[in-house]
This record gives structure tokens, C-alpha cells and sequence, in this order.
């Protein structure tokens, strides 16, 4: 069997059974914290111009804060882009981005016209999730350090996996789905930092449900397009800098949703800057520190993270999410650091600017004790009397292998961004339906509470 | 300036004055024989699913061969499947790929909503031709030595900029439009021999649709997004293996659209098999060979052309088009290569299926005298009676770079093209209009006579 195939084979042969509590937990965590930042995400010009273009077709599926229904397809595109605009979506260790927006909504979109159940959304995207995690096991780091933004390139496996499964395809038809995946895979880093890092995550939701369309509709791929000499694991990853193996040594017992599990994030900005922005808050407030007082900040944190985060003048609010610099100087600044922070202007506070010159940005000399064990983070703060704070931690909150985010963390985060576009009785009656997801007969029951007449906003 | 910034000054700069009479011909060549061969491919089931899963919405652009019309995107998509899907369309020397299928389909589709004269859509074209082979010649043919499908990985610039030019965008909104084109590259040669080959083109065509309406509406991307180290170049290409001085030495004088030139090909199949079939036929015609009386055929090709054009047992009637032992045992059962031993099981035909037996296929033991010189075949053919004959040639008909096809052949395969769904009054029609295209007012005239009712077909 070619690796599409045994792939297939293992998605289609998961059952309901399969999936423990802890699965359907930690799947609910992600299915509210997707929810919550596409609903913020929505009124984001990134959004916004991605549903004139591509949404002006009447069809059974929600854009989530808008008032019309269009295809799935077009719904999936922009409510992807919606989910992760804010650069406040979830994450998880292996994947090197964010397991959820590139599935949730083309799984939603998708369940809409299918009138599908909440169990089945969840069998789905556990699934769709185990996929784009297993094979990012077997080509990651490399690949996210070559260049890749593994949300999208990887990500359109976990989509294509996720609505072949909710379609019911057989391993057959779930293999080409696959195989179409690989061809479409796409999404540069050369590009974060701009409009099109959200727009890579709504264009990989919906390629992915378009590959699962064409293979239910009879389309045909090669089976092998995965390992072929010329297939997507030599291609996008060069010879030597993969393992079939390790993409095929585990499939659950536990799955990836369970462990290491989904990161939830506390702060709307890039995952590898939440560690040091923990670490100074803990600082600033445990020593009541402000900025007046300050005289250079020193930040420590892992080359790879480093790489795309060292942005000491960033040029715009989405390039700002991926600035160290900025959200550093912004904690401490105004400590907390959340939406409004990264709209319009507010990157340029003269104040923050400020700061963001007493900010010294540098790698660990040493490298990760591990894989996944790179999100720690060293922050010194130096103050005119002469005294130097420094604390150290190794994952910032919510972003511990196996623990889920604290209930309470996760609905204020859930609550504060739903309401940049519902009313309190909407968003109260979303989080209820994501509590009692695997009851949900009709995932349009829920959605029905996201589409926002333009009055509400 | 970055690299995307470089083209995008040289695309809005570009007028009609810089188009010589070769370029207006050599784009009307590109054009009748696109038309045709979309007209053919449209009844194929790659375009007809692709029709049915995308193009539900109705709107001002045509689908070629069917009496719908939908919005830009899809009809970019649905017929940039129908013009590859066939594997007939046209061909240039430094793209390793179709030039047009990514282009025109992508351009019409955008005229017809723009209501855009045959003039504007002539230099559009002739835009997004020289862009996408300009960065061909930067990267190829390791880029497409490596496993990327060129037609839809380099096409995607060429379609960007194409629809860039036709919107007219300004110098920074089209470099934004290549940088998200870079964004969207994708199409992988390990799906080659199975409908996701026209998928890629579609795919490509509606995408570079999508990066210029983006980009116009005021869409961000990073002006350095194809030289930056997480970069188009780097990335898909890794280091030492591209070139930017030898994208930006040239532009124009003459463009590439005129020298090479376009190649039109005069079998459904491969270019890397023509001239073996060249060859072949040119031994079986003058010597009168008959199947029977042959023991054996060798054929010698290049290497790069040989590594995916040796397939001696061909899985499906796409998969024979790229199969050099088909289409030579083909040529020698048939006397001609025609679209009908392309369709359903023509391909298990008993003899030729024998024959096939016969054919062995090996590489040039040099390599070839230049980059695009690699388009030589050897045949000798074994008979029973003890001969041997033996032909070489450098270039199939049609293929000399800067002579166009003779336009008797081109005329020729329109017409058989566009006749299986057109009448021949229709296909007069667009073949007459193709010829004063630069005269048409309004690509709506034409695209009229391509929109066929159900009763014609």
C-alpha cells in the first residue's frame, strides 16, 4: 500500500467508538476557540476582501459575523482566513502551526449542507487533525524551517482528511483526496507578516474540501503522489529530511488532539513570542515594574522561533503579531497585551516605540532539549537603579502537552472575542452548544446563532 | 527594488506600441489554438467535474462548450482544466510546460466580465507569457527536474500578471498580485498521468485570477516574497539553483512569446513524445512498415524527458498520453496519434497492446547540446526480414523555435479541435475572429460563439 492508502485505510476504519472523553474535551476546546477567534477574525480586511471575491454565490453554508449563507467552498475560504487573521488560533507541538483553523471551518461549512451531526463534526476533526499531525511528525522541523507555513501546507492534509471522513468516502476515494491534497498544498513564510498568511489558512480549508469533492465526484490522482520520487515528501522536503515511518509508527491510543494536545492561546500574536511575553508580565507585575524605569530588556528565546519573530520595526498590526519587539515592548507597556493592540495604528504608540529600542532580542546559545521542547523563554529586565529581574519558563499558559487550557482562561478568551461581533445572549448560547456538542443533531443549529444580521454589528 | 517590484515595473510599463506584428501573430497562434483544444478538453470528465463542483453560480464568464456562464473564477478554473486536460495544447521552450492554458483561460474569463477589447487581452497575454518563461529561465529545468508541474507552478505568475496587466493594476498592487502568486504555486509531477494534471492548470488559472482581484481590492503580501530566504526561490528551488540576474536580463525585444515562440503540438499527447512519433511515422510512411513485419523498436530521447515518458504499461487513457510506448506502438498500428486513441479503453487495444511489447526505450547516452535542445529522438525500427531502419530528428513539426506553425496545420487541428462540440459554422466563426483579434471590441463577441446550447452537443 502507497502511504495515501494506509492513511486511508486508518481514517476510514475510526470510529465513534475510538474517540475518548478526553478526545471529544479537547476537541470541543478547539472547536470553541476556533469559533471565538474567526467571530473576532470576521471584521479583519483580510476577511472581509476575501468574501467579495469569493463568496457571491447564495448556498447552505454560514460565513461566521455575516449575514448570508453561500457554498461551502467560499464559506470554508473566508471563514478560514477569518480563524486565523487574528494570529490567535490554537496550536499543537508537531505541526509547527495551527491545527484547527485549516479543518473547523471547512468541516463546518462542509456539515452545514450535509445537515451534519455535532458527534460526527467531532469524528471528523479528530481525524482531519491526526492526519495533518502525523505527517508533520515525518517532515517536520525541516520542514517548517525551510520555509514551509506548515498551517497551510500541512494543514490541507488535516482538511482534505477531516471532510472525507465526514463525506463517509471509502479508503479508495480517501486516498485521492489525499493525493489531490498534496497538489495543492501551498503557502510561503515569505509572506507572513501580510495579508496573506490568513489568506494561506482559508485557501488550504478550502482546497481541502475541494479535494475531498473531486475525489467523492470521481476525480482520480496517483495513489503514490506522497512518496513518489517526485511526490511531496521529496519535493517539499528534499531527500533525507522525512520518515514514512514516522508518519505511520502511531494513529491514536492516544490521538494528537489528547496528546501532546491543543495549545490555547492568551495573547492575539504569534505562538513563538507567548512565552516571553508570560515571562515579562510575570516580571512586571510581581515587581511592579514600569516602563519609565527601564533601561534595556534582554530577551532569550530558540533560534527557530527567533527566526521569523526578530522584527525590530514591524511594518504593519499583522506584521506586529510576529514582532518579539513590539509585543514585549506593548507588555510592558500596558500590561496585557489583546486585540486592540494590534488594530489600525496601535503598533506605532509613540510610547511603545519607545521601549521597542530597549529591547534586545537573541537566541539560546544552546539548542532545545527537544523537538517540542522550544518554546521557553528567558526575559532580564535592567532598571535605572541599577537592578536586573530575570525569570525563566518553559511553556507559556494553556501550552502544556496533555493539560488542557483552564475552563475558566478559555471562556473569558472565547467570550471576549465573541463579543467583538455578538450579543451576550449570542455568544452565551454558542459557548452552551459547544459544551453539548456530541448531542448537536444539526450542526446548522449552531451556526445559525454565528450568521449576524448587519444590525448586530 | 525586490524582484517582484522589477516585474510588476516592467508589466505596467509594457504598451501596445512594445507589441511587433510577430507578437500580435505569434498571440493569435496562442489563442485559436488554446480555444481548440479547451473545446475538445471540455467534454472530458476532469472538466465536467470540475464544472459540477465549482461553478454553480451564475455570472458574465463563459464556460467553453457549455451554455453556462458563471463568475470569472470559476470559468478561469473549469477551462484551464478543459485546455490541458487533453495534453494538446501549446508549448514553449524555457517553461518546461503550457504556456497558455494558465493564461488565457484566467484572461477571457476576466474580459468577458470587463467587457475588454482583443487588443487589451492580446497584451495582457503577451505579459503574462514573458513573465512566467522569464522566471522559468531563472529556475528551470531543475525546477522541473525536481517534481514541480511547471504549467501550473511557473503558469500561476504568468496568469497573475496577466490579469494584473488586464486590470490595469499599478506597480505595487501587481508585484503584490506575483507575490501572493507565489503563495499559491502548487502542482506536483507525481499526480502527472491522472486528472490532477488539468486540475493543476485549472487551478493555476483561477489562481492567479484570484491574486490580481485580491491584490486590486487591496490585499497585502511582501513585495520580497519570491527572493526572501523562506522565499518562492529558495524554497521551491533551494539555494544555488536559481538565478534572479537571469530572470530580470531580458524583456521583450523580441518577447518570449516570438522567440522561441509559441510550439503547437500535432498529437493528444506529451511533447516530450512527439518527435519520437515524428520519427516513427516519417519510417513507417516512406518504408510502408506494417506491424507484423516488425521485431522490434528502439527509440532513444533525453533523459529529462524520458523520466516520465516511460511508462510501457500505461494505467489509464491519461496515463497514455504521457507514455511513450503507447504512443509509438500507436503511431505504428494507426499510421497517426489522434484524440480518439485517447479515449476510454482505446488505449488496451490488442495489437497495439502487442506492439508495445516491441518498444524499448532508452536515453541518449550525451546529454543534450543545450538546455532546449533536448527535444531529439532516435527510431529504429527491426523487421522481420533482417532491416533496420533508423531516423533522427531534433524538433517535432511545429516546434522550431521563432517559425510559427504552418497555418494550414493549425487551421487544420482547430477545426478537428473545436468540431467535437462546435458546428462548423460555429468554428468557422471563432476561427475568423480569432484572426482579426485585435480588431474585436468586446471579447463577449467571441466567447458568444463558444457558448454552445445542449441540443448541439
Amino acid at each position: 500500500m502507497t502511504l495515501a492508502e494506509e492513511l486511508a485505510q486508518r481514517i476510514v476504519a475510526t470510529r465513534h467508538a475510538d474517540l475518548t472523553p478526553q478526545a471529544v474535551d479537547y476537541a470541543k476546546i478547539g472547536l470553541l476557540d476556533t469559533l471565538g477567534v474567526a467571530l473576532a477574525g470576521s471584521r479583519e480586511d483580510a476577511s472581509r476582501i476575501g468574501e467579495t471575491i469569493c463568496a457571491s454565490e447564495p448556498g447552505p453554508s454560514t460565513m461566521f459575523g455575516r449575514d448570508r449563507r453561500v457554498n461551502p467552498l467560499a464559506a470554508a475560504f473566508v471563514n478560514g482566513i477569518a480563524a486565523n487573521v487574528l494570529d490567535f488560533d490554537d496550536c499543537t507541538d508537531h505541526l509547527g502551526g495551527h491545527p484547527s483553523a485549516p479543518v473547523l471551518p471547512a468541516l463546518i461549512a462542509l456539515g452545514e449542507k450535509m445537515n451534519a451531526s455535532g458527534r460526527d463534526l467531532l469524528l471528523a476533526y479528530v481525524v482531519g487533525f491526526e492526519v495533518e499531525t502525523q505527517i508533520a511528525k515525518g517532515v517536520n522541523f525541516h520542514h517548517y524551517e525551510k520555509g514551509w507555513h506548515a498551517t497551510a501546507t500541512l494543514g490541507i492534509f488535516g482538511a482534505a482528511a477531516g471532510c472525507a471522513k465526514l463525506l463517509n468516502l471509502d479508503a479508495r476515494q480517501t486516498a485521492i483526496a489525499l493525493s489531490l491534497g498534496a497538489s495543492f498544498s501551498c503557502g510561503l513564510k515569505s509572506n507572513l507578516g501580510s495579508m496573506a498568511k490568513p489568506l494561506h489558512v482559508g485557501h488550504a480549508a478550502r482546497n481541502g474540501l475541494l479535494a475531498a469533492l473531486l475525489a467523492q465526484e470521481g476525480y482520480t490522482a496517483n495513489a503514490d503522489a506522497l512518496e513518489h520520487e517526485q511526490g511531496f515528501l521529496n519535493v517539499y522536503n528534499s531527500e533525507c529530511n522525512y520518515s514514512i515511518a514516522r508518519i505511520l509508527e502511531k494513529w491514536g491510543t492516544p490521538f494528537d488532539i489528547v496528546l501532546p494536545g491543543i495549545s490555547i492561546k492568551q495573547y492575539p500574536c504569534c505562538v513563538s513570542v507567548q512565552s516571553a511575553i508570560d515571562a515579562l508580565l510575570t516580571l512586571v507585575r510581581n515587581h511592579d515594574i514600569k516602563p519609565e524605569q527601564v533601561t534595556r530588556v534582554d530577551t532569550l528565546t530558540y533560534a527557530r522561533r527567533l527566526a521569523h519573530t526578530d522584527r525590530p520595526q514591524p511594518r504593519s498590526s499583522l506584521d506586529a503579531k510576529l514582532s518579539l519587539q513590539y509585543c514585549l515592548a506593548r507588555a510592558l507597556v500596558s500590561r496585557k497585551v489583546v486585540l486592540a493592540h494590534f488594530v489600525g495604528d496601535a503598533y506605532r504608540d509613540a510610547e511603545v516605540q519607545r521601549v521597542m529600542t530597549l529591547v534586545h532580542a537573541a537566541a539560546f546559545a544552546h539548542n532545545a532539549p527537544g523537538d517540542n521542547d522550544d518554546y521557553g523563554a528567558e526575559i532580564r529586565i535592567s532598571t535605572i537603579d541599577g537592578h536586573a529581574y530575570v525569570v525563566s519558563i518553559n511553556r507559556p499558559v494553556g501550552h502544556d502537552p496533555g493539560v488542557p487550557v483552564p475552563a475558566a482562561l478559555l471562556k473569558e478568551k472565547f467570550t471576549r472575542c465573541a463579543r467583538e461581533v455578538l450579543n451576550t445572549d449570542q455568544a452565551a448560547r454558542v459557548y452552551a452548544m459547544t459544551q453539548d456538542f456530541e448531542q448537536l443533531r444539526n450542526i446548522n443549529e449552531l451556526t445559525a446563532q454565528l450568521a449576524v444580521l448587519p444590525s448586530h454589528r
